[in-house]
């Protein structure tokens, strides 16, 4: 039996919406352009971000309380200047300037377009462990709009946790039942599911780049699966809501 | 000497960019026609807002926690019901339904095209005593888009408590010196100035209906006074940040 049409749609950021390595890639090699540094940049920005789980993970484990993630991007930044050898290139306030890169990603090619077309009928917001301010910043940057901006600061704490998905779903007033999660990541979707929300997997093979080999496909029975917002936003799924 | 042009506005809401009055008015008629009720909707529709003050004064006071303000309309429309001596006329479902109308009021004329026109060059948020639900709801009804919802849910306080001002600020990353709150009502404002915000009144005389008495003029030298969004997005103070 198929559950009723969703009344909210929740979107996974990072990856799903936005392209963060091209993105962090171009600002990186502006970076070190301006500073003369000949690394390679989409190398950085892939360790940048492969410092992301660890620093959520001390969070949601409840060794740290919650801060939000731009700070947590800030001292990784640190941690990956250091790893390149390039801490004596970048002094605090070049640091601090690279790291509003994360408010400057583009949106993938169909994100603007798809959003505005669900947004006609339907509650989409933002779930993403992105902060209010960086959310707000980027969704400007990438010519994006949301009904509102909830996830991880409004949880005070990261996805996968269930309090996160749960308070998101709290804050617009819908059951998780009627509300369904949107991501390109298996994880964040079998997370949602476990808290009772609908799930769309959205591919995006491009996301890690050519080479990419996580992600490529559902690996569970997600309500939907497309290849883009557009085609999400079309599925037959969503026209008992418009009708 | 003048401060700098503010990054980043919060609006009060209710009053200072849709008409309660009227929306709430319309909606009670409606529900008063469908029970066959011919008491008069616009004095219902004040009765309510009465209620607003004492409802959130018991959870700024600390005697409740913070509950959203939806749940105070609900109760208070209990009230006021029993005010009029109606309350055997609407059932728990219709009483349910009648508090979805502070989700359909009507904007002020000027309002959508003033914050689209402010949006362009500033991050536009609301900071009311609204849910993020009702918020989210009332945007869509009237056709009003916003960077981020803050406010008292975000802050689990009701204003003018200073953390409901601080807390808004806090969630876009930006110093109170540098943002500007907006509100038809000197007390909001009185509060927003005492937390270090810069401040803009715009009237709206006709909040209250014909015989307003309160809040036709500014009571202190705030930052901005217009007559409306039009003329506040075109305030010489704005024209810095786009440059």
């Amino acid at each position: 039996m198929q559950r009723p049409a969703p009344l909210a749609l929740l979107f996974d950021v990072f990856g799903t919406v936005v392209d963060w390595r091209s993105g962090i890639a171009t600002e990186v090699a502006k970076a070190f352009e301006a500073n003369g540094v000949g690394a390679d940049s989409t190398a950085f920005a892939d360790a940048w971000r492969a410092q992301y789980q660890p620093a959520m993970q001390r969070i949601r484990s409840g060794s740290r309380g919650y801060v939000p993630l731009d700070l947590l991007h800030r001292e990784n930044l640190d941690i990956v200047l250091d790893e390149f050898g390039l801490s004596d290139r970048f002094d605090a306030a070049q640091r601090e300037a690279l790291n509003h890169a994360w408010e400057k990603l583009p949106p993938w090619p169909d994100a603007v377009a798809g959003l505005a077309a669900l947004r006609r009928n339907l509650i989409v917001a933002t779930c993403s462990n992105g902060s209010i301010a960086l959310m707000a910043r980027l969704a400007k940057f990438a010519g994006l709009s949301w009904d509102a901006i909830l996830g991880a600061e409004i949880a005070n704490d990261y996805k996968p946790s269930p309090r996160v998905y749960l308070r998101s779903c709290e804050a617009l007033g819908v059951p998780p039942r009627q509300v369904m999660m949107v991501a390109a990541h298996n994880d964040d979707l079998r997370a949602a599911r476990e808290c009772g929300l609908m799930t769309a997997f959205v591919r995006r093979p491009l996301e890690r780049g050519a080479g990419q080999t996580v992600d490529l496909e559902p690996t569970s029975n997600w309500d939907i699966v497309a290849d883009d917002f557009l085609e999400l936003s079309e599925h037959e799924r969503f026209s008992a809501t418009a009708s």
